[in-house]
Parts: structure tokens; sequence; C-alpha cells
């Protein structure tokens, strides 16, 4: 046993391999074959190597395990895990209510848009709606999108826009284009969870970078960069979630020097830009896309059921991130969800749909953080656009707890550690303010929040 | 100056650190502060060091090189490089014909049944054409693939199919999945091109299995597996691309029992199927999805430009593969395609459509076969289904080198060592026989045939 033992751990026998014969085996150590006998039947008994049928023992296969994300596969309390608030906002159809989930309800969407946009797209080409369409995606959508970027200063050609499948997508080809195993990348802290889970994939280390109400920490930034040297920073610079803060431009202009400085690409996804009352500082505007990628998709403003997300880089990326894209997705994204972005993007009411949305969300804001302040949960900062609010609990109390005992209640809430690399932000909540409708929801929370002080704030 | 490069070599100084003033490394090294200040402007002319008005002279940032696919970026010979072919036919609008690609045209496609489709989403619900949808995608398509793979044999319920992107996506996250960087996976030899860039941007070796007209060889595969120890095998069972060839039911009994022996999953892509005659054996169905993991997408019967892709395997990996979509996709496949999917499926009319295609398919076959033969271009086997000849050149013709020269004449060709991990497959081209309908291909095929003979076969 010990000579078969030996010869697996130093693989002179890997898996699968077959083993000396029994009369082989007892010739070369001069042994019994009745006890090469027993020494194969005791390590076929403890799974080392397995008798097949007609053909002698082989050495089993111990197979490597999959790899599965450790944020969702931790036995730790789900109520933390950014997979947790992912995976209820998604799939929990009967909750009550999910002010917890990151988009708005059907309702505030452009479905009337939509509809028409369908309609038209049934009198499409043939080719339209059975062909792969080109590697970069719609040339009309990417046009539009160059036109809109204009407006906000940033001139790009539309060979600078590759579109893809979502925002996530997105930024998970950038990943892929940028990244290599063990490098290290910058997120906010408190920040997007999706993007810790997503850099997991790509088996890379996440720092965080501490975000205050005024956005980013220059000086921390300075610092974190210099001692942990990451290769990206992904931010929203606009309307940040969680915490709805807008940077200043003179954060903007400094962290941009900082990261010209120490060689940093900053991934600027920019999903909720179009719920600004008016355009703040952007990276990529004041970059031009040199060191700046920017990041965007319909799926907040327009439909998140019709797919679509792009990316704007330096034209020479783009190459290499179409190579990317065909490698690992074929082709580019869907015409038929491209072909409707641009239909409602161009119909005349789009426009006006934004306008609508963002008035409704300053009186949802307004009207929100008032019901929860009288819970006690006070908003850090009051969002200039957007529907996030990002609330602070009463002391002591545990932002996990609570979600746990309001997902009793059919209530999915954003406990604030699964916005947090370094775990520090239990005492948050982030509030979805259009999602926040059902009447029983401030109940269930003054109940959750009593519960988790009676067990010692839930902790 | 040697100071200065020492100090970076050994890493006392990153990119973008300050480096010492001039007056304290002068006074350091006992020099002139003009020897540091000529020693500093060399360094800045060789781009090791930079200037920074205010804030001194700091280390130059090296950044890392972008992961660029080697398949993509090589200088060599672009008419035998995986992205050439692809990236042709999909960005070619203006090719007088696309015999390389890998699709039908859109007028053998069920468009009648998409613009219905698309009539009835646009009278969907609000959140239908909202909303991100669940992360395992629509139950309702997820229902009718469990009971069509049940007519084949393969007992699987709805929650063991988790709807993608596309089929190309589903293999993406099952490598993701299932590899690490470094693992060996097995490919066909010749086989679809794409898995090679794919694996590629997985960062894992690829070693080709030699497949030839009656399928894999299964004394290589248990000689190739035994070597390299792969962690995965992709393969089509049915209808291979771009063979046209079907495995034999011994073969994949043997296969699997050594894939089982060795540790090996297999990915079966079932991309193909629905163009078979009748059901030929597969490794899913043989299996039972303990070792096989079957992916699939309706882009080559249904639509390209709606996009949805599937992968059936274990209910335990179902749940990490959901994991990683969410992190690398949030949400599950847009439910506006797949709405549309199981429209199209669930309508009568597809069966009757896919025995048309699959009629006109045979005539095509034959038909394409003279006209090729008559050029001296010779099927290796004529397949059983689907749209693929696989055809050996003249003796000494060089398959790249004709595949130049046509597409000049804006004819887009699928040159054989595209195809090869081994680079053995020169002297073949693969035909689409429903792209050929272009009455000037054959002449152009001729020329091109006739110059790569004068100028030696163009090797």
């Amino acid at each position: 046993m010990a000579a078969i033992r030996t010869r697996i751990a130093a693989r002179g026998l890997g898996p699968g391999d077959r083993l000396p014969s029994i009369r082989a085996l007892a010739a070369g150590m001069a042994v019994s074959p009745s006890t090469v006998v027993e020494a194969y039947d005791r390590l076929v008994a403890e799974g080392v190597i397995r008798a097949r049928r007609g053909s002698g023992f082989h050495v089993a296969t111990a197979e490597p395990a999959p790899f599965r994300l450790a944020a969702a596969e931790a036995a730790r309390d789900r109520a933390v895990d950014p997979f947790w608030v992912s995976r209820q906002s998604l799939d929990t159809e009967a909750a009550a209510s999910k002010p917890g989930c990151g988009w708005l309800p059907a309702d505030w969407m452009p479905v009337d848009a939509l509809r028409r946009a369908l309609r038209g797209l049934a009198r499409g080409s043939d080719a339209l709606l059975t062909d792969y369409g080109g590697t970069h995606g719609s040339p009309a959508l990417r046009r539009l999108l160059a036109g809109r970027f204009a407006e906000e200063g940033l001139a790009v050609g539309p060979d600078q826009i590759l579109l893809t499948g979502s925002g996530t997508q997105a930024i998970d080809l950038v990943c892929r284009f940028l990244l290599r195993p063990g490098d290290t990348v910058l997120v906010d802290d408190p920040g997007y969870f999706n993007f810790r889970a997503l850099l997991e994939a790509h088996r890379v280390d996440v720092v965080g970078l501490p975000y205050g109400p005024a956005g980013p920490d220059p000086a921390a930034f300075e610092a974190i960069v210099a001692a942990a040297r990451p290769r990206l920073y992904i931010t929203n610079s606009a309307l940040h979630n969680p915490t709805g803060a807008t940077i200043a431009p003179a954060t903007a202009h400094r962290l941009l020097n900082l990261a010209a400085a120490h060689g940093v690409t900053i991934v600027e996804d920019d999903i909720f830009a179009d719920f600004e009352p008016d355009p703040s500082p952007r990276y990529a505007a004041l970059d031009g896309l040199e060191r700046v990628v920017r990041i965007g998709s319909f799926s907040k403003t327009l439909s998140a059921s019709v797919r679509c997300g792009y990316v704007a880089a330096r034209g020479d990326w783009i190459e290499g991130l179409v190579d990317l894209q065909v490698a690992t997705a074929f082709g580019g994204p869907s015409p038929v969800a491209t072909d409707l972005v641009a239909a409602v993007l161009a119909g005349g009411g789009y426009r006006k749909h934004l306008d609508e949305v963002r008035r409704r969300l300053s009186g949802a804001r307004r009207a929100t953080a008032q019901r929860l302040g009288r819970l006690g949960l006070v908003p850090v900062l009051m969002p200039r656009g957007g529907f996030y609010l990002w609330c602070r609990l009463p002391d002591g109390l545990d932002s996990a707890a609570i979600a746990r005992l309001a997902l009793a209640e059919g209530h999915v809430l954003a406990p604030g550690n699964v916005f947090s690399v370094s775990n520090s932000a239990a005492a948050f909540l982030r509030f979805n303010v259009t999602q926040c409708a059902d009447p029983q929801l401030d109940d269930a929370l003054a109940r959750a929040m009593r519960e988790a002080a009676r067990s010692g704030g839930g902790a």
C-alpha cells in the first residue's frame, strides 16, 4: 500500500493510470500475490484506486473542484453576501417589496415606446431578424451614442464604441482585456456589490477606496494606489451606487492625474448618467478616453429585458475587445436588442420620458427620506438624482440582521456590508425609492429594527 | 543613471514613484547637482522616468500590455487565423458570397414565425418588456427544452437547464466554472475554430484529437488523455463542425468510459442537433449529464439575431454557473429574447420549418457536392445532415492561399487550417452549401485554384 501511495504522491502514477498487475507487483516486491490483492482491495476501499472490469486496477481520478465564487459559496451569513441581494432581487417573484433591488418598477419604464419599437421590428428586414449582425454592434445605435457623448463634451467616433450584451458584460470584457489573474483592482468602499463578484471571477485582488458623501478621498487614493499598485479603478462617477454621491470637478481632475502617474486605468460605469438633472464631472469627458474606459447600458432607463450595454474606449483597444467578444460570445450583441434600443432612443419620446422620470424621482426621494426618517433611518446625503438613498441605522443596529428579519416578511433589503470590501458598512441600508410603494414596508421595517435591537443589535 | 536604474530594477522604486530631489541625490552621491540633472534628463529621454510640472521626476509607468488574443494579433497569415473567418463572415457586408460562414441565409430561417412572435411580444406584460427576469432564464423555455431532451432519451428537469446569452456564452461559462489557467483542454482536429479562440481567452492549453470521417479515434483519445490529462473535451457529437461526421454508438460509449476513467468532462456542443434527420448517439443521452455538459442554441435554426443559448448540466453545477452568470453578465439572458424563442418553438410551425429545412439541405448538399466535384474539390464524407461539406483540394494546393485570392474577388472562404490545432488541414476547405448560391463562385474558385497552383500551391 505504501509503495503505491508513494508512487501516486510523486506523480509517477496519475489519475486513471493502470496499476502494475498483481502478479508483476508481487514478483517485483517479493511478496505473495495475495498480499498485493489485499493491499489493492484496501486501497479500493479507501477510494485511492478503482477496479475496472477486465482491465485491472487504476488510480482513482481525484477531479479538481469546479470554480465556485467564494462569495456565493460561503456558508457564512447569506444576508451580507453580494449574491444574496442579486439573487433575491432577481428571483424572488413573490416578494411583497424589493427596496433593496437596483432598478425601476415596470410602470416607470417607457413601455409604450417599447411596444411601438417591437411592432416596428416585426416589419424589419429578414436579415435583421435572423443574422448575427456585425461584431461592433448596430452602427445606428453607435452613432446615436456618439452624438449623446458629444453633448457631454466627450468627442468619440462610432468606431470607438463597442456594443455588448449588457453593462456588466462590457466590464467583464474590459477585465478580460486589461487584467491578469493576481492583479489588483480598486473599487469604492462602499461601492456596487456586483463589481466584487465579477472581479472574483477574474481571480484578481480587490482593494477598497474609502468613499464618502463627497466622493472618493484623493489622499487615500494616492496612498492606496502607491501601496497596492492596482491596474484598474472601477467606479460610478455620477450618482454613485450605493451613496448617490457625485464627485467634485477638482476630485475628478486630481484622481485622473494620480491615475496617470501610477498607470491606473479608470473604468467609469456610467449606468445612472441619464438620471442626472444636468451632467456632473466625468472622468471620460476630462480625459478623452486616454486612460478612461466608459461603460454604460440601457437597463435602468429603457429596459433590462432588452439587454444591451456598451464600452467606449481607445480605438486601438476596441479591436482587442472585439476579438475577445467574438471568442467568448460570438458576434456582437443581439441585433434585435440593439435595434429596439436605437428605435426607442431615436424616438422623440425618450427625452420626455427621462424628464418625467427625473421629476418623479425627485418627489420619491423626498417622500421616502421623510418616511425612513420617521423610523430613524437617515440618508447620509440627499442625492441630486437617481433612486438610491444610503441610510444610516440608529446606533447599534446591524443591517444584515434587519435584512434577514425583513425577508421573512417578504421584503428584500440591501444591507450595507454587501457594498463594503472592508465590511465597515453594517450600519447602513441602501433603499430604492421607487420600490418602497408597499404600505406594509414601514411596519415591517419597524418590527425588524425592534427585533434586531432586542437581540443586541443582531450583530 | 545606474543608481536609479538599479533601484527601479530592484523594485525599490515603482511606476509613478517620485525620484529623490536633484539636491538630495547630488548630496547623497557626492556629485554635483548638474550631474544629477544630466542623468535625469537622459533617463527622461529614454522614457525610464518622467518630469512632472511642479512635482519633480517620477518613474515612468510601464503599463502591462492588454491581453490580446494571440490568434487575433498574430502578424502571420490572416487567412489561417480563426478570427479572420469569424470577422470576415460577420463584418463583410459587401461580400459577393460567404461559403465559409457558419449559418443559414435569412431566407432559410422561420421569418414569418419570428414576425408573429414579435407582434405577440408587443402585447406582452410591462414586466416582461422591462424587467431583468430570473437568473435561470424563462421557465417556459426551459420546460420546452426539457421536453425536447426527453424525446432524445435525456431525462432532465427544467432546473438542470440554464439559459444564456448564446451558445458560445454557455461554453464560456462552463469554462469559467471548470477550468483554471494552465489547464489542458482537448478539442477535435479538425474542429470548430472558435473553440480555440475561446480557450485562449481562458489561458489554457489546447490539445487536438485527430478526428476522421468516422469521428474521433478512441485509441488516440486514450493515449492523448493519458499523456496530456485534459480537464475537458469540447466537441460536436452530431453533425460535427467542420466535417459533418457523426460518431458511432460504440465510439461514444468507449470515449465516455475513458473520460470517466481519466476524470475528463465532455462538453457536448449540440448546436446542429436540429438538422439531423434522426438523432445520432449523444454523450449526454448515454451518460445522463453525470460527466457531460450539454450546450446548445437557436442561432442556426431559428435566429442568430435573437440571441439565446443554454447549458444542461448536473443540478449542483447549475447553481455555480448561475452565480458566475450573475457576476459576469448580471441576471439571465434577455427575457425578450427567451420569450421570442419560446413562442417560435411552441408554435406548431417550427417542426414543419425544420422538416422543410432538412429537405432543402439534403438537395443543397448533393447539388453543391456535384458543383465542387467538377472543380476537383471532393467532400471527405457526405454528411447525413447539416450544411457543411469538408472538401479536399487537388494535390499540392494550399487552402489559405486560395482563400486570400477568393477574398480579393469578394468570396469569404473557410480554409482548413483555421480548424486545425496541428495545422494539418491546409489541403481542405469547409463549404456551407446554403451560401454557395452566387453563380460567380465557381469561376472565382477555379481562378483562385489555378492562381494558387501557378505560384507553387501557394504554401
